[in-house]
């Protein structure tokens, strides 16, 4: 029985368990089998429900709103097909340990034997992006299996950081009779701190031949601060990867270098250190393999030590060893804001006229190399949340600013988008539109896959043939970022020099709502 | 070796193999794994390459081009979160059971284990959808592993009828040695005849109780003949099912009913007979699962009995279950075209429009059910030939539009899509641009995922929530598929009368290249 004494069905006890337990936004693609699934979300008032027009916006979406909120989403999608659609920004997810709650619609248990034309094996399909799986059984169970996928998704278990949970509804499973769950309060994520003793280890032992690398909690405010004292204290030069999934920054924080993309630039930067130091990270590794260079990048005599897991608290971790290293406060300077530059228009002029305008407090997501140059531009000069693309499926910054923007209503949020990747995922734009968010997006349109003709001219090849050259070009035709854009509902305006760049994007920031500059580089 | 005496690698081998068996156009969208694949392409001139920005669009076109010429299309995709993406539209062709051999890169064997940001169970992803995996373990291997993948795309190991044959390559079999494959012809669909007994046996049976449901190869118009001479001399019905994958219809052709949508209008139509003769289809089963009805559909009292799987040789057993009935050939009327309405623009209008000027030879894509409102006009109006949505997963008209206009160049294409549904893969316009197809698109835009409508009131529900209305809602804001179109280098108009409609539809059909009308009904 709900409060008011009517039987409620499954679905309307799994929608009440997961606000009960703060889960309250669902990033929603429906079909036939989740029409009990949107019922029972009409009939619960804190469950927000945002259409999106494509399931990776779903994913990308809920992904972006629990990396800025640390509470999961959920996402509604239609059977194996819709989670197909989902997959690739889940895998970003999973890169990025996002904890979130996938609610997938199947047909009734009794249906399933029929091999109707929807039918398909879902956990085979959630499988390879999933911490945690289930299919509910009966309907008076979907209450606590919500309880489960929660639990699962914030961990600690069955993973050690929890993840992507995935709960799967028969339909009969959301129509039939459900339970009321006890009200619960939602887990808050349980890291471990790490013991005294493997901090005093590596206290003995970090120097100015020392790089350590931070991740996970170790990129917040307070964990960059300790890990600036560190490096103040000892000399040790201090690294995020390539692709953090949150890192803060800005001028009041201590800059920590992000680790270059390609292998060998790894190599170079580790070339010049003894010991590296894992803090939440991983030892660095190809994001490629190639032909002559080592998958695993740490040279030979640079010995590799633990600080801490990335699922530990890392954070509390870095504290704790600047104390052990009685290492004082430093006062980071920052950066004064650049200059906009003027003239043709280059990624560097783009840039720079982010850093010279972005919002304090914003919040910046990216899925291509352009956008990720914007990093150490901002890292000293704006406070920002940025967000990186984590597993290297493109198309995931639109749909993370969406969410972004959805989790922190008061805080502005700049996409700053490749034209490849952006139009993976460009329904992203209509549900900006729809929910009137403040993000700003720039498309660095240069009409072309840049990276693959950056990797395909390693492989020694001088002449591009014709072929090859067709399959990285996204002109002929050129993309209309602009149409596209207000196709959705978007306002947006095309530049071609720095100094249309730089007027456009004070337009975009200046207004609320979602606005897009295509910067013609 | 290859002919010119140049060393090749595992992926020239592999390309090379491919177009010596007559698969010769690949559906790509690539990325670093793939470089060695790409420089295979460009090498190999008698392989065509076709980008997508989305890879929904590269599998949902390599299904439509297999469903027209009947040989293997191919996909190239780049991992786990590439082959993601594609899944959905794989799905449709499973359900449509259509030969298609997927090229997926992926690390280097020994790169794996290191667990780079974009390594995924790629197989796992594969399984739901394909009926043959294999990964690549050597760059020797490489060019018999797709001699292998061919053979089980086109059946009828492992799986009776063939389907979809995913090949995951690892860089280094593609970087490595290959050796060229001793050229092989492309294996042909091998359909077992139906035994001569059991076709005399069905033959007994027949008479005007009976409704018989053809599909698989049934439907090539030799099937169809025979099968319209079958119900002229017994007095049966014959039906197809609701989405078959391909349908040759005409006034040249005998009709064939398709089989409605609803269950108890699917119930309705088997309560008229007493005997279910099953010639390449399945009996019939709800597409979704409801409450209080069942899910097969198929009444006490009515008998089934089985001509053909639908792997067997459908056809021939309906030409040797004619001749076994002694039936004459018949000549089907047809209709004469129909006149085009005016006034108030409606679905109605528009099938109206379609059937009174839709080229004679046409292929037809479809995914929404106003798409197929269409068929019952075209069928006795127009030489063409229907692709259906197989597999209910929405975004699939468009891009198999793409791979039929490809496939039969010399065939103009009509894709009759729903807002909701072409939005998923909108990505298929650009590339109708970019390969100047003569596809004239069809955009129903009614605002709204209409059928979500529908099958929500079914649940008895009249006064339909905020909330649920606007997970059902394409407006706010509306979406503007001219500028859509314009966009993605794509000419485009939109009606809002029957009379505007009529005009638009003739311009579209009169211009070679894409040009999509959007009918705002």
């Amino acid at each position: 029985m709900a409060d008011n004494g009517v039987e409620i069905n499954g679905a309307r006890s799994l929608i009440e368990t997961l606000v009960a337990h703060g889960v309250d936004c669902c990033f929603a693609n429906p079909g036939t089998s989740e029409m009990h699934l949107v019922e029972a979300i009409d009939a619960v008032d804190e469950m927000r429900g945002v259409l999106c027009l494509f399931e990776g916006v779903c994913t990308g979406a809920a992904d972006g709103y629990a990396r800025m909120r640390g509470v999961p989403a959920t996402t509604l999608l239609h059977l194996g097909a819709g989670l197909g659609n989902g997959i690739a920004n889940l895998h970003n997810a999973r890169r990025a340990g996002t904890p979130l709650v996938n609610l997938i619609g199947d047909h009734a248990i009794h249906h399933v034997a029929y091999d109707a034309p929807l039918t398909a094996d879902i956990e085979a399909v959630a499988k390879p992006v999933s911490a945690w799986i289930r299919t509910s059984r009966t309907s008076e169970g979907v209450g606590l299996d919500a309880v489960d996928a929660i639990r699962a998704a914030m961990g600690p278990n069955p993973t050690p950081e929890g993840g992507i949970a995935t709960l799967i509804i028969p339909a009969d499973c959301a129509w039939g009779p459900g339970r009321t769950v006890d009200t619960q309060t939602l887990p808050t994520i349980d890291r471990r701190r790490v013991a005294a003793d493997d901090v005093v280890s590596i206290a003995r032992h970090v120097d100015e031949q020392t790089v350590m690398f931070v991740d996970g909690n170790g990129l917040t405010e307070r964990g960059a601060i300790a890990a600036g004292r560190i490096a103040a204290r000892t000399g040790c030069t201090l690294y995020t990867p390539t692709f953090p999934a949150r890192v803060e920054a800005g001028p009041s924080i201590p800059h920590i270098n992000r680790l270059p993309y390609f292998p060998e630039q790894v190599l170079e930067v580790m070339g010049g250190y003894s010991r590296l130091v894992l803090a939440g990270a991983e030892a660095p590794v190809s994001f490629f393999a190639y032909q002559n260079l080592p998958s695993l990048l740490v040279p030979d005599g640079v010995s590799v030590e633990r600080l801490a897991h990335r699922h530990e608290d890392v954070e509390q971790a870095l504290v704790d060893l600047a104390d052990e290293l009685d290492a004082p406060i430093v006062t980071p300077t920052g950066r004064p804001r650049p200059e906009a530059l003027t003239g043709d228009i280059s990624t560097r002029a783009i840039v720079r006229s982010v850093a010279a305008h972005a919002p304090d407090d914003c919040i910046v997501t990216v899925d291509s190399g352009a956008g990720g140059a914007a990093f150490p531009s901002l890292q000293q000069t704006v406070r920002h949340t940025f967000l990186h693309l984590t597993g290297g499926s493109i198309g995931q910054g639109g749909p993370a600013a969406v969410g972004a923007a959805i989790a922190c209503p008061d805080r502005p949020v700049l996409a700053l988008l490749g034209d490849g990747g952006a139009m993976y995922t460009n329904q992203f734009l209509w549900t900006a539109a729809r929910e009137n968010l403040d993000i700003t997006v720039v498309v660095f349109s240069n009409r072309q896959y840049n990276i693959l003709d950056v990797e395909y001219r390693r492989l020694g090849i001088n002449d591009v043939g014709s072929k090859a050259a067709s399959l990285f070009d996204l002109s002929n035709p050129d993309l209309d970022w602009v149409a596209l854009a207000q196709a959705q509902g978007v306002a947006a305006e095309a530049a071609r020099t720095a100094d249309e760049f730089d007027a456009a994007i004070q337009r975009g920031l200046a207004s609320r709502g979602p606005y897009l500059v295509e910067a013609n580089v």
